[in-house]
């Protein structure tokens, strides 16, 4: 697709991500509809499904050929990442969503033949929108982002959820704290998308889960690579669009000193769970 | 002190943070003098030094009998809790005001006798501004915000650093691993005055830590008291105003629970350190 295409596609999802933002921000004066999927903390809203249908109503209709992936399933049924695919997350963080009514952002990535294009992530009560062309930087709202420049472990700022230094069933919490108890601060705010732009924009050094889906990581890493940043799933193994992945995300030689680290532990017998 | 008078400190003190907000928010554009002071992750700036001295020549000024304890150490020597005392932090998560210039906070807690009379804690960048008389109800902005209604573990959102579930020198990780298992998730923003004003504003549940000092405690703990919540040391202990505590503060029933929680550990033999 020429250059053209995505400054249209640029200015078309820029608006629509404002306008979804201020149905979501009016939605606070109506009664949340929560229901829980898969467990007690996995809940969805009928404000998700709103925002989905609103995505997919517009992408359709400007893109019919497009195919799209997004977390409440009224995308299309995808088994390739051939052609032009969009990663949308309508509501990324909806716990936050429900329980603070902030920290939660709109997400969307776009994908030519498996390769990141454009990608959006709106923080909406911030009213940050992160986002980029492939190519031609990224963007903070009007501020262009800096390529981001290497830190070392014991002045990093790493997002990582008490989860995973405590007992869990995906990976040996003691991988993970001897870097949580060297770096210089660990953060979790509940919304990879925005961890994700945090990465980006240099507000963290580094991020890891160790489960997330194509909706919830998609953007980011479009938004990452725009700015030089590393993303592996977290033994080092390049990511699967299409899956479910474990993610580490970071400055560069951060990220790589971190994998290092994990593959070492692995060598030494600790558990971690392999791709689904 | 009679209405008039807390009603006028008011104005004063509001007028203040917004335009020590305003000094914060120019000093992007300056370089930073950033030093160590007890450790690596201890940082102060230039600008902590500044906003407290800014602060300081203000109280001193209109209110020339009021004691003053200040994180950088320019206020007073104070060794009791009589008369009128300000607990002021310049800037509250100064790693966040280096790291991300974002997720930082003045805070300034005033006390009659020991008594917490008036709280503000200022969210510069989110332009968020907590603040109460009181026995006048807490408000954020210009919202009112509502008395806090209980909520159970399992549906709770807990501020806990991974530092509290990992090895360190304060507290049996495996005293609180359970607590941050069961909880709906867990956060956690560097920031201790904005994590207050989050209970306070209902944005957490709950929220702890091992070590906080009057300047980072003294106005969030007047606000979490002003919308009904509880706040006493992690042992369920009470807080002393002029010390180093650690601190455990949230929903009222909730906090109760995890108290007991770490009495029944701590009676079983599990390390906790005790107040300094």
């Amino acid at each position: 697709m020429k250059n053209e295409f995505w400054k249209a596609l640029h200015c078309n999802v820029t608006e629509w991500m404002k306008e979804a933002g201020g149905i979501l921000e009016q939605s606070f004066t109506d009664q949340l509809d929560v229901q829980y999927k898969t467990s007690y903390d996995d809940l969805v809203t009928n404000m998700d499904k709103q925002i989905e249908q609103f995505f997919i109503q517009r992408i359709h209709q400007h893109y019919p050929d497009h195919r799209i992936i997004s977390e409440e399933g009224f995308g299309d049924d995808v088994t390739s990442s051939e052609g032009i695919l969009w990663l949308i997350d309508p509501i990324d963080g909806t716990m936050n969503f429900v329980h603070q009514r902030r920290h939660f952002a709109i997400s969307v990535g776009i994908y030519e033949d498996g390769v990141g294009r454009a990608g959006f992530i709106y923080d909406v009560i911030a009213d940050d929108l992160y986002h980029c062309i492939k190519g031609q930087g990224a963007f903070l709202n009007q501020a262009k982002l800096p390529m981001l420049k290497d830190v070392k472990l014991n002045e990093s700022l790493f997002s990582i959820n008490a989860t995973w230094v405590n007992k869990n069933r995906r990976i040996d919490p003691e991988i993970m704290q001897p870097i949580a108890k060297s770096c210089r601060g660990t953060r979790s705010y509940g919304s990879a998308a925005i961890e994700l732009a945090y990465v980006a924009s240099g507000t963290l050094d580094a991020y890891f889960t160790m489960r997330l889906a194509p909706w919830d990581y998609g953007a980011g890493l479009i938004l990452i690579e725009e700015v030089g940043g590393k993303a592996t799933r977290v033994d080092g193994s390049p990511i699967d669009l299409l899956n479910q992945n474990s993610l580490l995300v970071g400055k560069k030689g951060l990220q790589e000193e971190i994998v290092q680290h994990i593959k070492n532990e692995v060598s030494k017998g600790k558990f971690i769970q392999k791709a689904d």
